[in-house]
């Protein structure tokens, strides 16, 4: 049972989304910019960073919910999601993406924990500024999102066709649009 | 120096969101509406969340702007920020704002961290279910922002006083007010 009351029947940050809608506005906004905003990395290999940082982090709702929207937008490879969490060195990626999830398991860990070592072996693989700087926040938001989730004890469904229903949806419409109805329910309690 | 380039003369965070202003706006809102907005508990005592949890996440520059900013709501009372840090156990604060600082510890660790007694202490000395969110939410966020900064390896000011004339502005106008200018000024680049 959650720390504090939510509603029911909605699972992990959303419960807490229509607890607190004024923090849930940025919240969204955040992740949608990092996630599924413009990018030169695809929304993919950002969604399996935020995948790999939250199973660092033990976070079942965020991994579950984040690893299927990276399957949902890299043609339903689920094998690739496992694969990245159990050991991205091995996987089938790219030596960029393989450096910046390096970089996101030192960010995990805590920002001093990143070298510069870190910095230049990402660079040598092709990332640019905006790559790193994305890598890093994305992986230091997921330590804000993961610690929200479990913090207060939310709910996690276990039914894997519940995490890929929604993430085909937030794949296609983004996260602002996607918990457009939450969000805007939110707005005017009754 | 920082690990990417970042406009010369802005501190910390600030260089970042002048990278990267549309991750700027959700992140202003976020900590305007944690520790600026409408509480129950005073800006002063959210402050002083957000100062422990990034002094635990050893980050200088979030501990020292914070810490400003939480002396600036608290009648200048900078000693007071200083035995919060130190050991908030023996501070001249309420019972209350003690059990969330111990729920803001837990989250630091790892959302898993959070007991059931931690929160039950919380609600004996008063917490109400916003408070306790609040303060976890905070704590998470500051674990988010204290690695953005670090692990980017953003350079800091050592003179006291430029944290101090900062505060005073922030506490008077909010984070959003504040940066106004460094937020407009990065969605016309040049």
């Amino acid at each position: 049972m959650p720390h504090i009351t939510v509603p029911e029947g909605l699972a992990g940050i959303r419960g807490l989304m229509a607890v607190r809608p004024e923090a849930a506005k940025p919240l969204n906004e955040l992740v949608d910019v990092l996630l599924h905003g413009e990018g030169s990395l695809s929304a993919g290999e950002r969604e399996l960073i935020a995948t790999y940082v939250s199973s660092l982090n033990d976070c079942y709702y965020c991994q579950t919910t984040h690893g299927a929207i990276a399957a949902a937008h890299l043609a339903n490879n689920e094998d690739l999601v496992q694969q990245v969490k159990r050991n991205y060195h091995d996987a089938p990626i790219s030596e960029k993406l393989k450096s910046l999830l390096g970089i996101a398991a030192l960010v995990q860990r805590g920002g001093k924990a990143v070298t510069p070592e870190a910095i230049a072996a990402a660079r040598k693989n092709g990332a640019t500024d905006l790559e790193i700087h994305d890598a890093v926040l994305i992986a230091a938001a997921f330590c804000m999102y993961n610690r929200y989730v479990d913090g207060l004890d939310t709910w996690a469904p276990t039914d894997m066709n519940m995490y890929r229903t929604r993430a085909a949806k937030v794949a296609k419409e983004g996260y602002l649009n996607a918990n457009r109805e939450l969000l805007k329910k939110s707005e005017t309690p009754n």
